[in-house]
């Protein structure tokens, strides 16, 4: 019974925040089907889909509800379980095993809403395809066979990744003037073990005893489970006796795992081979910093900890003023065990994290205004535990009424939902998942997770949590410094003050070359150690004390203690953080998958349409023919648009105007200007294509670089460029 | 003997390229001493310190010219002997010894050199101050005691690095539309077999038997050595015989390191403990990438391997044509044995690498005649043989004379004059030296280094290498993937092909499960290996292949040839690579260096005149006092800044206007707006000060943002504006 307490308790600890980006183990089901029509590819008309969509939020889809309802009812009975047993203050083993319980109840009421949700024809290996043959990204080191977990961008992802970030930059850093640092990934072990990363960062995994292939523990149990419950000729009170034990897994500690692996006499799933006992596998890469070997360290497997150990000079930075926020762009790593969905969980990937410090007192947030109407889907955690589907709020409304815990968190929860719609993730696809309480971290008061609704299920991108003063006070124990901010008393307080001077000539004389230690150890004793000290040496005339296992003798003359009073106008306190930590990947692989599109009656010509904002190029200049006469044009162009600092692509290769634009639409460019013969005549003009309408203007060749320009950076709009220039009708297929 | 021979040669190759940004062993002497006065906080006339760099740079100081001109006969002597050796063939070990002093001889010039150059009034530790108070970067991990060779950037230098690295990608990636990629920093062993890296990336070390401590043995000889040659005790004749291998100590293999360790029984440095042999300490970062400790990883030393695996996927996305420029910005690590000189040699940095894949056998480049007119300072092989200075030379020249290889390598040597001048680097203190034929790898053709004078002397910043077919090569090697490109052939070829086909059904019969492995082999064969089997077959009727250590029998119906001629009308070649290789971190220490500068006539005002394109902040906004009249006008002034893409910093405390001022100067900020009692009048205006100049003009506050953005990005000047606007004249002082 034990160890499985204990697996739960460790659960809910320090790990489950590291988890919180790439290892969450609840990337599954979905909690709702509003989703009847997909956006891409669909043929029915928009106002139809709106409609439906908004009735299905609002209600469900009433023949989806009939199967789902038997389902809902049985998490909000696990639901209520729970709470009563919290109520009645149950053994704790009981009230984890029931959290177990209702954890797997949700999963299949998820996966039944997802397999029950109406089947779009978003085809996954087309994207993929189509992702691959551009170069967006594909495996790492293919051409040595390959790297699991590994990517590479290629020139269109790269540029799409440069401009996502610089967009966050923008949108964050810069609109929120934070203070963006740039930290480094070796990091020694003390750091990580301080946070909690060392201890606690791990998954268990068991080896296959000939072959020595890995798998994790519980992916093992859970697709054995799944296999003899598949089984017909298995025995139905042995498939009963796995029914119960199934929910339980992801609680299981490492001996019941052990356990499970040999009551049922699991072995390798390749090669049936022996397998060994659970092992715990720390999931970061180790390495040694310097050459004797002796400094461990580790890749960081987040950028947060940079934040956190360069608090003090980032105050000091901001005039001892709060809040302010921290930010870092950078890569992470993970040692995962067997990586795999792609970019969604990877070894090493790219994270973009804030860490808000604020008063614990003072969590309103002076623009909380310009997000409280902002109206997000939201799936707390009372509907979760009620199996209910998630609903629309209002930001303002979900403070008042206290779901999410402050404007802080609120805020930046707002701002998140904004930028993410900005980048391109469909916003019907995005929700925040509250966490449980028991998927929070101990110290969290309130944890957000914004997940994008892609093939994979539902993914969390960003995390957004309240991770109260956890962080800065692990530090600071560890290290001996202190890490803390000042507020001003309402009111000044008078308060006694002990110090101890130590009499360094005397404990020169006394200690040698300990001398400095032993000093330094009795100027940092606290008040009541002092007047222990007066007391031991009004007994006995001194007293023994160990600094680093090595006793001293210390006697009355090598102190003197000043007794006084001051009067303090301000207090020391430990800063609140809230932290969104933005998983660039993921929210790449999001948006790939809701803007992956197929033109209407052609199967074949996919495309992606991304914003401008995040598009690798803005612009492509098509001349519309090899004719030699173009040729200067595009020169011209493509140096005038340089000179605006648009990124383009110059397509001049041989095929149709037609086909070359379908390969422009394939990597996202919005704008393709296309030099034809009435180009050559004066006054010189040229024609603009957008890639969502398929319109073309007629725009003066002098006028285009700074159009094309304010249209990329949204100064205006291509509705704005109808208006102003000619429609040009020429159909593309008839070039 | 032997030894020597071997580290010699060890170190003219592959690793030699490796070494260049980071391990480079010249950071020492100049080879000019052109800096008659030095351009920070110089109070002599601007005109006066032009005239004199000229003549200086022109003949050298005449003074200095006197003391000199030993050292440079001894080089030129020296120069004179290798060349000699050479001609005449001279046993290899014989030129080795003479280059390794003639090495010793060229460093011992420049020491004079740098020695004798009139003392500028940089003060290192008066800038290290100011760019650690001011958090532009600093020691990582500092509350835990710290980590050497690893700096963190605080928000000044992580937005004057992000800027440094939007101007790089501007200036090179979008201008010559180049395909930036964005590969894993993990990197499997295979990878890094296969370029050298696992061989030869390594220092020799010793460790302190006791403590353990480690130290270059190169440098502890030397440094034992200098001590010892500075012992007035030492006999005379011990002191003639250290100064003969003083020389040698750079091409020493690891046997002459012990040899000469033990011989003059050298000890730590620090405890005066016994020293252990010399040991081969490879300088990357080892870890293991999954669970099973059986995929053996590294960091990656450089990002330029990400881009030569992809070549393949690069070239297809270029639709097969050459030349293309592959580009990475990104982090590399280097396990330093004892890192030193700040943020010149560290163990995790960022760099920004071009790998330009061309036609060995057209070097051209189309754009050249850009920059054939630009004067660069070049320090030839040639001079550094003769003992003779630096010379300026014209682009077009030095390629025209073959100075410089090609065009290409000479264009990107103007590329990156243009870059580093852009950025802030002082071109006076800024030459390229031509590698000498012993320090370049062999397979390379020509390679300079852009190298910046700071207080630390030369230090090589940006390398440009042409390596020829190199990298491909090997990757091809150890993968059997082909990575070549096509060129046209002027006529068309008719060639003999000689094809094997397998006949899979004979063969599976035959073989079983290794039938695809021997179909496979079969299938490759190239047309001379055919015809050897078609005469086996002849004798015998059969043949023994061997595959991975097994033996197969081959018999004739196993395969059938096809002999044909085929009209070829492309050849297959591999390509050849110029590679600018940017150290990211060297570059901003130099800039540092060059733009720090005090007030005149206020030794205590420093600050750095950082170019507006990579200053942290473009413009503050200063309320002249804390009234509460002036905050909406910030306000608004924030909001519309922002609104531009300003990035921009409000300071609203309580110090003096001046005091303000000299705050933003110190953090580089080049323009700042201050509201003042007159911006409280329509027509509402503002007072905006340039910092180089200190001077102030007036301008409406509605056209502040636009005219600051322009100022910025350099779409108007400083004079223009105050041509436009009325000079405001109240003294910053006064106020």
């Amino acid at each position: 019974m034990k160890p499985l307490l204990r697996a739960l308790s460790a659960a809910t600890s320090i790990v489950k925040r590291s988890f919180s980006l790439s290892l969450s183990r609840h990337v599954v089901g979905s909690g709702h089907s509003q989703e009847q029509a997909p956006v891409w590819g669909s043929r029915k008309s928009k106002a139809k889909r709106k409609l439906q969509i908004h009735n299905l939020l609002a209600m469900g889809d009433p023949e989806i509800e009939v199967q789902l309802a038997p389902l809902r009812a049985d998490v909000k009975e696990q639901g209520d379980l729970v709470r009563r047993l919290k109520q009645e203050k149950a053994p704790e083993i009981d009230v984890q095993r029931a959290v177990a319980e209702l954890k797997h109840k949700k999963k299949k009421l998820e996966d039944k809403e997802l397999a029950l949700a109406p089947k779009d024809d978003f085809d996954r290996s087309k994207m993929e395809d189509l992702l691959k043959q551009r170069f967006f990204y594909d495996q790492s080191f293919a051409i040595y066979g390959g790297v699991n977990g590994l990517y590479d961008f290629g020139p269109m992802g790269c540029a799409m990744k440069a401009n996502l970030l610089q967009a966050w930059r923008n949108f964050f850093i810069l609109e929120e003037q934070m203070l963006e640092v740039d930290t480094a990934m070796l990091t020694p072990e003390q750091v990580l073990k301080a946070s909690g990363h060392v201890e606690r960062f791990q998954d268990y995994m068991v080896k296959d005893l000939k072959t020595g292939e890995c798998f994790r523990a519980d992916h093992l149990i859970e697709a054995t489970f799944e296999k003899m419950l598949a089984d017909k000729k298995a025995k139905s009170d042995k498939k009963d006796e796995i029914r119960k034990i199934l929910p339980l897994i992801d609680g299981m500690s490492k001996d019941d795992m052990g356990e499970t692996l040999k009551k049922y006499n699991m072995k390798s799933p390749v090669t049936n081979n022996d397998i060994s006992e659970p092992i715990e596998f720390n999931l970061m890469f180790a390495t040694s910093i310097g050459p004797t070997g002796q400094l461990k360290g580790f890749l960081r497997p987040e950028t947060a900890q940079g934040i956190f150990v360069n608090f003090k000079r980032l105050l000091e930075f901001n005039q001892g003023k709060l809040p302010f926020a921290g930010a870092q762009i950078g890569n992470a790593f993970r040692n995962e065990i067997s990586p795999r969905s792609g970019l969604i969980r990877v070894r090493e990937f790219t994270m973009a994290e804030i860490e808000h410090f604020c008063d614990p007192e003072k969590k309103d947030h002076p623009k909380f205004s310009s997000v409280a109407d902002l109206e997000l889907t939201l799936y707390s955690g009372c509907n979760q535990m009620e199996g209910k589907a998630p609903e629309k709020w209002k930001l303002g409304e979900a403070v008042k009424q206290n779901l999410i815990a402050n404007e802080t968190l609120g805020y930046f929860m707002g701002r998140i939902y904004m930028f993410m719609t900005r980048v391109g993730v469909d916003p019907k696809r995005l929700r925040f998942r509250q966490h449980l309480s028991n998927e929070m971290a101990h110290y969290a008061c309130d944890c957000w997770d914004a997940e994008c609704k892609t093939s994979y299920g539902w993914i969390e991108c960003v995390g957004c949590a309240d991770r109260s003063c956890y962080d800065l006070s692990q530090h600071s124990k560890a290290t001996n410094v202190k890490l803390v901010a000042e507020r001003k008393l309402p009111e000044p307080v008078t308060v006694d003050v002990v110090e101890c001077l130590p009499q360094k000539s005397v404990l020169g004389k006394a200690f040698k070359q300990d001398a400095k230690a032993v000093t330094e150890h009795l100027a940092k004793l606290e008040a009541n150690v002092v007047t222990q000290l007066e007391q031991a040496f009004n007994d006995k005339g001194e007293t023994e004390i160990a600094i680093d296992g090595k006793n001293f003798t210390i006697k009355k003359e090598m102190i003197q203690v000043k007794r006084q009073q001051k009067t303090m106008h301000v207090e020391e306190y430990v800063p609140s953080v809230i932290e969104p930590s933005f998983g660039v990947g993921r929210i790449m692989y999001a948006i790939f998958e809701h803007n992956f599109k197929v033109r209407e009656g052609d199967e074949q010509r996919t495309y992606l349409s991304l914003p401008p904002v995040i598009a690798p190029y803005k612009c492509s200049v098509l001349p519309l023919s090899q004719n030699a006469e173009f040729v200067p044009f595009v020169k011209q162009l493509s140096a005038d648009l340089t000179r605006c600092d648009v990124s383009h692509k110059v397509d001049d290769s041989s095929g149709s105007i037609g086909r070359r634009y379908a390969r422009t639409d394939q990597i996202a460019i919005p704008y393709g200007i296309t030099i034809d013969f009435d180009s050559l005549n004066t006054p010189h003009s040229a024609t603009l294509r957008e890639r969502e309408t398929l319109k073309q203007i007629r725009v003066p060749v002098d006028e285009l670089p700074a159009l094309v320009r304010d249209l990329a950076q949204g100064r205006t709009t291509w509705d704005e460029a109808l208006e102003k220039y000619p429609l040009f009708v020429q159909q593309e297929a008839s070039k």
